[in-house]
């Protein structure tokens, strides 16, 4: 096997959900086209040393980053005798995102995922990126540093890699509209007085997807997908006008495009990250996998519908940000971040994480910014970051 | 406009459903890119001159070629003091494939299209492939008459070139799965008894797609499906045991490609042959239509479902000829024209189409053909289509 041909892969946020899949479709590929075919350089972590030191010890990573250094003992105990280095604290994440992978898979969630990937995204490389704080925060910003330096971004989440899989950039002046499913979550049927009332346990209890907490609460407020139409916005380059969503409670159908000659081009797959991570490690190429394939006459039925905005406010305060600017979709995503926190923690109910998104959209924060315009550079992205968290802790102390 | 980028049109089988659909987008993309943007060579029919000459009063080709020479004075008469030459004959079919337009619809149905259009092939332009017979016949020999000389064969049946929109070629060892989607036709629901009784009139009611009398038997039998499976083996050179045919009341997904890593491609459009034609009009690139749009939310629901081969032998009889070889689907095709024919004037009963194709395909004919092997030349190609003909109607006869 030619050196060109061997991949060499990070994993930032390996022991996640993503992260967790990546490594088993790492570990199926090495199985298929031998050891040597993949070489892991880092993994990181969040604060799951445990985890981290048991894939560490099966893959042999060159480095292993933990950003909790509270556990930087227990992982350098577990390690000890192996030749792995091992690095804590925040600033490891960025040593990890600085060696020299070609293929990067961005899987740690939120903003907190933004410096690594910078880092990654600066070294020139294939990004397999799965963060989508990332591109709502600073998409303009990260898209020119992709490009600048030769890095690749390729989508993980399900709806923007089916895009990608079927978007023909040659043609972006013969697309018509750029569809994101949503599975409607578990509340899709459920009256607007009921989804006010909704705990955490029935926020978290996704119909089709197994995702970590967060996530599935934005799933079951449709901010997730308000999310994933900014996201889908920079990574596609189309206009707000031409980006859409559509229920579909089978999540087979993950994303569609149509174009002017009335062709709509779709990818299905079953409801499972290892199709899209598989498509961005294949990439350009594709490879082999054996996970479940999917069969549309076992599954018998799929079902669309329009979104309920009223029930749904979330997809409504996406889209205005969408339509303000970069810093009102930083704002509102990092807003989100806080109301969700607080949401899970019993501090405020379902119905007010909305409540608090919009109020912080609309009213700015104390220095009187209202959000308006795109960011200069990556310390306005963090800085407004910075002030909507407090913003939004500010109101929800207030409700 | 350069000469370049001047389409120089031939229509065989204008007066059709799907000729007629193609001067529709010829009209439109003259109205959007200038009359100039699209020269009409020439435009063949088979009987219907009144439609040919209006048709060629409005889009002024240099040739028009009528098929039937019994109303040759009729169409001449109409065009009297025009420019456009006319021809009539079979022979005037071949004269007008023969002329130099760089996109050539060939949309005349059954074997009879496929003189002219090998002369076309030959000839070196985009072939839009509208006749399936042509491939089913004589798949490997036109193929190969393509390649040689530089035609392009892009697919129009709705299915195929649905497939062709997203299977890649290059990534071919990495299919899994081809798949023909079939509205099920109108005895879908219907038990084995009334299908066996079933009339003309019943099989021509076509729930989804307006088509001729032939395909819509067809349609109804399954046969148009099981030949569709053996186009689609030529088109896109997979196995037998890698296509396979779902069955989709709703017509709105044609046709998908399962890759190895899971994810399945898909294009979706109303049941409109405007999107095909257009597809293949547009190729490589895409145009603008103004064809009602496709709106998931508004159709609800898709259904899917394994096809019914008890009730639907036509499946395993082209399953069956597929893998016995080219010559067994030639003569699968030539049977099945004459006993739909027979059915369509009331002389056979539903049932018995495929009866005397299946008596065809196992019992050879008088000359002690198994019809086994592969066509060695065009000339074995048409003597196996008239013999399977003849034993079609020996077996017909003595029903």
């Amino acid at each position: 096997m030619s050196k060109l041909q061997i991949k060499k892969v990070t994993v930032l946020g390996a022991t996640g959900s993503v992260g967790c899949t990546t490594l088993d479709i790492l570990r199926d590929q090495r199985a298929m086209a031998g050891r040597d075919s993949v070489q892991v350089i880092a993994l990181t972590a969040n604060q799951n040393w445990k985890k981290l030191a048991e894939q560490a010890l099966e893959f042999a990573p060159e480095y292993v980053a933990l950003a909790d250094a509270e556990f930087a003992d227990d992982l350098r105990d577990a390690l000890c005798g192996s030749k792995i280095e091992v690095g804590c604290g925040p600033q490891s994440l960025l040593t990890a995102a600085a060696m020299d992978a070609n293929w990067v898979m961005a899987a740690i969630t939120g903003a907190a995922g933004l410096p690594s990937i910078l880092v990654a995204a600066k070294r020139g490389c294939i990004l397999a990126l799965a963060n989508k704080e990332s591109l709502i925060c600073s998409g303009a910003l990260l898209k020119n540093t992709c490009a600048q330096n030769g890095t690749t971004l390729l989508p993980v989440d399900s709806e923007h890699n089916a895009i990608f899989q079927v978007f023909n950039p040659a043609m972006k002046s013969m697309v018509e509209r750029v569809i994101l499913t949503a599975s409607g979550g578990p509340f899709r049927q459920w009256s607007a007085k009921d989804i006010a009332n909704a705990t955490p346990k029935q926020a978290i209890a996704h119909p089709v997807w197994s995702m970590g907490a967060k996530i599935s609460v934005d799933s079951a407020s449709l901010m997730n997908k308000g999310l994933e139409l900014i996201e889908a916005r920079h990574l596609f380059d189309v206009s707000p006008d031409q980006l859409e969503v559509l229920v579909h409670p089978q999540s087979v159908v993950h994303g569609l495009v149509e174009y002017k000659d009335g062709s709509m081009l779709a990818q299905l797959g079953p409801p499972d990250m290892r199709v899209p991570i598989a498509s961005a490690w294949g990439w350009p190429a594709r490879i082999q996998t054996n996970g479940k394939k999917l069969s549309l006459s076992d599954i018998g039925r799929l079902d669309f519908e329009e979104p309920d905005i009223d029930r749904f406010p979330a997809l409504k305060l996406a889209r205005n940000a969408m339509n303000t600017g970069g810093n009102a979709c930083n704002a509102l995503s990092a807003a989100n971040e806080i109301a969700v926190a607080s949401f899970l923690q019993g501090q405020i109910g379902f119905s007010k994480i909305c409540e608090v998104v919009e109020f912080v959209i609309e009213s700015g924060d104390d220095s009187g910014s209202n959000w308006s315009g795109e960011p200069g550079g990556f310390e306005q992205v963090f800085d407004i970051d910075h002030r909507a968290r407090l913003a939004a802790q500010t109101k929800i102390q207030a409700l």
